[in-house]
């Protein structure tokens, strides 16, 4: 890890920047300047004018996405402000571009106030096909993405919420197909290793921990797609209905998960579980909660960039299914996968509104991609180029 | 001029927007993944976190410059709001990276109010090394600078006045030289025909026609340079100290220009004058206009697309100098031949307030590099190399 960080340094070091802007027109002679600007520009300026949509025939607008953050959740590592967020949004800005095909440029804010964000987004919005949320820490991040989905006509998606929750649904589904049989999305039903019909949608326990954006949405995209049997954890432990201290956002899933309103911590929670899904902080996870769970555990320990649990020690534990966020171990679900293919099928299907309908089209399209999941393959790789195309068909009305 | 309307058009639609945004990195491997984002951009977050200042050496942020508008004063054609100005940013924007070697993104604002967009700017300051303000509408654009200036810790320059007004500076000298010997700047000492003698400082005659952002600019920095006898006109004729509808800066203006007070329209103003600068409208300046001024009068016929007279009417009526704002005939007066060269020498020289001083030392620099001035040949060409590195010089502490 050190050699990674000392490695990152000197490649950003060495190009004052990864990405650069350029010129997609000739601007070699002064005809090519009085076609690409004054004063034949004049007569695009007035088409537009005219009619705002002819925006989306000649110009950058529609195949450009803004990357939003105000620097208050910035990867693992916590309220970083606007500026040390920069590194982050140039990583995703030229992820767009190589899975997407999409020009995104970061928007750094100097606020944390919820109101000044939904304002200063609202006024940037003119020149962009959709705005990509990015590394915006809870309880904000619902209200600035509900109020933009509301009052601006151009997608609005909080990646770390949705596009998370769209690459757990789809490695959760491949992991309980590795092992048994899948349960069918209309009746829940399957066969299991008896042959008897069970619903895996209802019996299969499905542990959270962490309640910030990203284990919120995962919740609900499972709660969406049929799971029943969710049990969220925060900072203060399982989250019940009736417990204190719970944001809206908590309310609402309490309403819906854990019924049973067991309250505890981790080891409480996960006895008898099926599948643990981290959204927490690295380490927390210790072998001897994974020998509480039912038998063939799925561990998905997504903290970045240390794990909950490392995979080796996961699987001495007995785990049955690892996957991290890391690339450099098996199973990497990483957000890499989808959101390319989000903006870019929103953009190209003229799509306003990304609806949970579209976004678990968008998992079963993912997770298809892999015939056979087996135990270490779970999800295709992040190069594999059927990945896009396959998220991007999804998102249409 | 239709006929390159209907080419820009097609340009545009053929590229669907004349920028993209590139990876400067390799993207190719999970390594290049883990280097160029997470994990491995984490430390350089970090780093940036404990000093800011590392942003300059490890983000695009010093490089990389915010074209804002407010859409209320594109081109020459007026009030088209902030989508409609978005192809002359995307145009500006290449133009930067041609010419200068800069990223800049536009940023389209969707209000026009001076107060929300000082704010939203202010906001979105931090992954900008400089902000370069264009196509609004004066008197807007003269607060929204200044406060700017005072209240963010990066350059911050409205194009359409000051990148302006430089080039008008040198191309109005190398005209004076062409026509006499250029004025001493220390002493405003030259010798006129008959060897006596003369302070062209004093003597010349400017008539300005326009007091919008780029007259009132061109005025301003004309006094700044020591030419002594100016006379202003808007839309209601002269301006002299105690006229009625006078904004604050034309206000400022009226007590060191037009000192007789004199009273009328543009060809009341022109008798005697020797140098004609329209930042107004095409047509406006009539042939027998020009008859009434002095000997081997100057003509800076710098409205866009269609100047406020054409060369050869100009000529034709006894012009000695003409010049417009297009690269169709010859003495081209285009900010394009400075905004590239102050923005960058303004982040290569860190500097944080670009001064008069500075500008004036532009405009001398940019004057120079045509060693002996013509009446057809006052300016160097929009593509000689020399141009940008010597404004560039100029913007230094």
């Amino acid at each position: 890890m050190k050699n990674i960080g000392k490695k990152s340094l000197k490649l950003h070091e060495k190009s004052r920047g990864k990405m650069e802007i350029k010129s997609k027109v000739p601007l070699e002679t002064c005809d090519d300047l009085s076609l690409a600007y004054t004063p034949g520009v004049a007569e695009v300026c007035r088409m537009i004018a005219r009619d705002s949509k002819l925006a989306n025939k000649y110009t950058i607008k529609n195949n450009t996405v803004a990357i939003v953050t105000d620097g208050s959740a910035v990867l693992g590592l916590g309220n970083m402000g606007p500026l040390a967020a920069l590194p982050v949004m140039e990583g995703k800005a030229i992820l767009h571009k190589k899975f997407g095909g999409l020009n995104a440029f970061p928007i750094c804010l100097n606020t944390q106030d919820t109101e000044k964000i939904i304002e200063t987004i609202k006024l940037i919005a003119p020149a962009f096909g959709a705005i990509h949320l990015e590394d915006i820490a809870a309880p904000g991040c619902f209200e600035i993405e509900r109020r933009l989905q509301n009052e601006l006509n151009i997608p609005v998606l909080h990646d770390d919420q949705h596009c998370t929750a769209v690459v757990v649904l789809a490695a959760l589904i491949n992991s309980l197909k590795c092992s048994q049989p899948i349960p069918c999305r209309s009746t829940g039903q399957a066969y299991g290793l008896k042959k008897q019909p069970i619903n895996r949608l209802t019996t299969t326990k499905i542990v959270i921990n962490g309640a910030g954006s990203a284990g919120i949405a995962i919740a609900n995209l499972l709660l969406a797609y049929g799971f029943k049997n969710l049990m969220i954890l925060d900072s203060q432990g399982t989250i019940f209905s009736g417990r204190k201290n719970l944001s809206s956002e908590k309310k609402q899933l309490a309403k819906i998960t854990n019924r049973k309103k067991i309250n505890g911590d981790l080891l409480v929670a996960l006895k008898g579980a099926d599948v643990f899904i981290g959204v927490s902080k690295g380490g927390l996870l210790h072998p001897k909660m994974i020998k509480l769970m039912n038998s063939r555990p799925i561990i998905f320990a997504l903290a970045n960039p240390i794990p909950e649990i490392m995979p080796a020690a996961a699987k001495k534990a007995g785990a049955f299914v690892v996957a991290t966020g890391r690339g450099d171990f098996p199973n990497q679900i990483n957000n890499v996968l989808v959101f390319p293919g989000v903006f870019r099928g929103a953009l190209d299907h003229g799509v306003k509104l990304i609806t949970q309908a579209m976004l678990i089209k968008a998992a079963e399209n993912l997770l298809r991609l892999v015939k056979r999941p087996a135990t270490n393959k779970i999800l295709p790789g992040v190069f594999d180029k059927r990945v896009m195309p396959a998220v991007a068909k999804a998102i249409k009305n």
